[in-house]
């Protein structure tokens, strides 16, 4: 295989990505893939220190047009460093958010304009949009109510949100989904954890067209 | 007057610009009007962040495309949190690069692709231009001769740029002169900073159909 697989997950707040990330990670490396796991800003540098601007508690004063324009600034850094080149060696990269999220939260959530934002981010990414996008699909309070029961999540001005906010941000997803219907498929999140990832499996290898092993 | 006006100043490295915008400043206020002074970041907590991250000199990894949408970040900031407030109390903004800079640097000079920049500078100022742009036109050679000699001026990443670089930025400027020509107006920067002057002061008063006093 010359060229990689890029898959994104995609989700509201306690949809589950983390743990079922996890488990497909393990899955793919012993299926004998290389896997490279990442999120934005994926530990490159500039990347982190957008990041820290972004999710600066303090930041109250941030125009929503400017969040939008960071997170397009390290899309980008993270894209060119990290996904496009191990795409290039032929890897699967596993991303937790992408394109979509900026699009639901940002495009549609925030109130920006969904073609705008778009707009921006197709500037970003320059054609690179993943060949596969699951969107872990929770009800918001269900989302919200685990994620208030982990103690270990730190607290970013993302979950100060209200739970309105949220319920917007499934609308934005929804509003994604007409726009790319081929490239995302849903996955209901509201199971546990082990069935979200028999699901989210499912899909991944309907993609690939070959079986995991069980 | 119940709307301000909005005045900014364009030109390649060394030519003049701040010590004109100096001299300006001062007949303006001799004049009665009230004059905020900036450029971007100006001051704006979040903006200066992000120019932090511009301009580490260490950042030789940084795509340029990401340097677009960080500066069209802070600009956005800056003009949200400092120049429409200022605009809508009436005072006279004189800022000292906006828009056309990167359009002229990043969208031109660095071969990003004009219209994409502009598209993502469109995302940020919301049809906020300028009513006035004095373009201080320098010839590049004589620009980086004029900054050389400044020892007190930082040396960052745009400093180290070499002449050729500079003189795609002044062909990108005269490209941003057929996109705006009722906006723009040149201003011969070869010259002594005090005919500089001179000669933006003029294209001031008629643009504000009143003269200085002398």
């Amino acid at each position: 295989m010359s060229k990689g697989i890029f898959i994104t997950v995609e989700g509201g707040e306690g949809a589950g990505k983390t743990s079922v990330l996890d488990k497909i990670e393990i899955q793919l490396e012993s299926e004998g893939y290389e896997v490279v796991r990442t999120r934005e800003p994926g530990g490159i540098r500039i990347a982190e220190q957008i990041r820290t601007v972004i999710l600066d508690i303090s930041h109250t004063e941030m125009d929503s047009r400017t969040e939008a324009l960071l997170y397009a600034a390290a899309r980008r850094q993270h894209l060119v460093e990290k996904v496009i080149p191990a795409l290039k060696e032929g890897k699967i990269v596993l991303c937790d958010r992408f394109l979509d999220s900026s699009l639901a939260y940002q495009g549609h959530a925030r109130g920006i304009g969904f073609e705008e934002v778009k707009s921006i981010n197709e500037f970003a990414i320059e054609g690179h949009l993943p060949d596969l996008t699951l969107f872990f699909d929770v009800d918001p309070k269900t989302g919200l109510t685990r994620i208030q029961k982990d103690d270990e999540r730190e607290v970013n001005r993302l979950d100060q949100e209200k739970l309105d906010f949220h319920e917007r941000v499934r609308e934005g997803y929804f509003k994604v989904m007409d726009v790319y219907p081929d490239r995302i498929t849903i996955i209901n999140a509201n199971q546990t954890i082990e069935d979200v990832y028999q699901d989210a499996k499912k899909e991944i290898q309907r993609f690939m067209g070959r079986k995991f092993s069980d």
